[in-house]
């Protein structure tokens, strides 16, 4: 993800309040890659850890946990890629739906494979999305 | 908020992986304010948005909403109070508990008043737990 | 919507139990579009009878449910996309992103508006959706 | 199981959309007990699989998932227990309410035990209820 | 309700670890018509507010809440009918399938009317169950 | 816990309707401590149960229920610090906040420890926020 960039500065930083209730069709709200990275980070910390412990009880907490993670990664994705995103961005970013499809398919990976190296291919898959989505959001400007 | 500070760029860009896992201990995940504030802006999205309707059904649905995300705002923070914070922050911000206390109640005066001033203030009050939240970060490297 | 076709009787008539769990590789369970359905089917009911009511009171109930019910068929939509179709699926019918995407979208259209005709196309789009997935389940055999 | 028995046809099949919103009185929605059926087949193709490894993790995936799938069976059973039913049902059918009970306790059998006779049990009183369950729409035309 | 007596009082106070562990086999838990019971006075006080209120934004958080709390009266009901009663207790209280039915289907009543009075039938209903718990509790020591 | 003390019966056996109602400003509801309590009995329970079986199928499903009986045991917590518990509750009960901050903790601590004596120390916490909650009901009158 382009770190530099800060959608939710942009998005409180810089707009009016007109505006940024003008992006907000209810039901939406507010979108923001960051809420399925942070819990994509949580599913990484999380396979991170199990590489150290051969603890039944400890990886039993711990693959209880990353379920409700990857699963919390799929809904705020889903819900970017049906609700934030409009034709007009499919036409300038015509990989959107093969991206959030395979990104995903990806959080489901992350809860059959229990390594890190799984969870980080699903936080490039949603910097990706991030990357398009403040496009996007610098193009409304 | 100092939102040149970006929680998610120092956890994700800085540490290691090690110590990204590091720092969540089963079952916390990874935490970030960033979390209660998207959801809290979505609030004062839509109280912003309630000011200019006085179509019954359109602010049905907008209350409908404004109660799930201002929910989630309490989630979030009481999440961050509980399991992130430790006895040595509350020593070093003496204000911690008074202040999640403060913001957890304003979240639920988002439920009760319908107006953007009322979600500013919940606003104001995740920058001031933000602020803790990025010196605790900052003391911990 | 087109009642004559039925995706259940397919799933449960032609399929010997073994099939029925050897298509399920956790954690997805057993698919089926009717899921979406018959939620789907509830929204429209639910539309059809605020046609028929001006109670305040009443219409809220039926708003609140009506939300629920919406958000439940995307829900199940999303699953359908992302953990039952695989890429080959999408060879054979190439506007699958697509037609989920209009498909979610217009579940969140039946939360905008309050109208049996914008749920029934709700409901056609699942009907396009369930012949594609008895497409690729007859396929299967 | 009674395979050939279908009841989304008949509800889908035989009543036009008046009828099926006419049965719907807020907040029930539309009943149907494929859902908790489909839920059931859930469960019964995770026992399916469950007899086939011995691999710690996997098979606690497969018990959280089917933990939550048989809490589904149970909830959209009781749904229908008390929301569809009326009292003239209970007179038609006097075992109905031993039936959902045993019904529903089978469901929590399947969280118990992890085989797939148990969960057939379960599969096999969805199929009594369906029974009924269509004999009073058919009742109800 | 007899509130002389007090379920917690007896699990807690008069048997030790082991028989209250003896009497919770997993998935059930601790029991307690208590949890059904608080909901229950918080519809009764959400209807007895709404009778002394006019304002729709008002009315509309009640309903909202109101439609929240009665599902888990129904939820806790539910769960301890299933749960909790076994076909011994049927045999001494006969009833107990109709008064469970009559208490879900009460709860659901208290979401389509608004007034205190049926919600107060609610609790005679949670009450009666009450009794029946205490009394198969007392049989058990 | 002061188990004399029983908060359902002073608040129904004591309170007229218009006082019950009185305390509950919406969307707060009836507040009671036992539903923390009971689930925290349910915590408790497991891990005793849990002391006595090393079979892993069990143990995991015991985790599961456990992580969501300590989970509801802070949500209810939560709710009762945050919207039941006023600034002149604190002036009499200074150490609310820190008493409200362990309690939770120790919920936490109940999940990552399986053991009795972890969940004893839960409902000890959460008996000496019963006493003070009673005090305050107790000087309301």
């Amino acid at each position: 993800m382009n770190i530099h960039f800060n959608p939710i500065k942009c998005l409180f930083r810089q707009l009016p309040a007109q505006m940024v209730s003008a992006h907000c069709d209810l039901p939406c709200g507010v979108y923001d890659p960051a809420q399925a990275r942070i819990e994509a980070l949580s599913v990484f910390a999380i396979a991170t850890k199990m590489a150290d412990s051969s603890d039944t009880d400890y990886r039993t907490r711990a693959i209880i946990i990353k379920e409700q993670r990857a699963e919390l990664v799929k809904h705020h994705l889903w819900v970017l890629w049906t609700d934030y995103f409009k034709p007009q961005h499919l036409e300038q970013h015509p990989n959107l739906h093969d991206l959030f499809w395979r990104a995903t398919k990806q959080a489901g990976e992350t809860k059959h494979l229990h390594d890190a190296a799984t969870a980080q291919k699903l936080l490039d898959l949603i910097d990706e999305i991030a990357e398009i989505f403040a496009a996007t959001k610098a193009a409304a400007k």
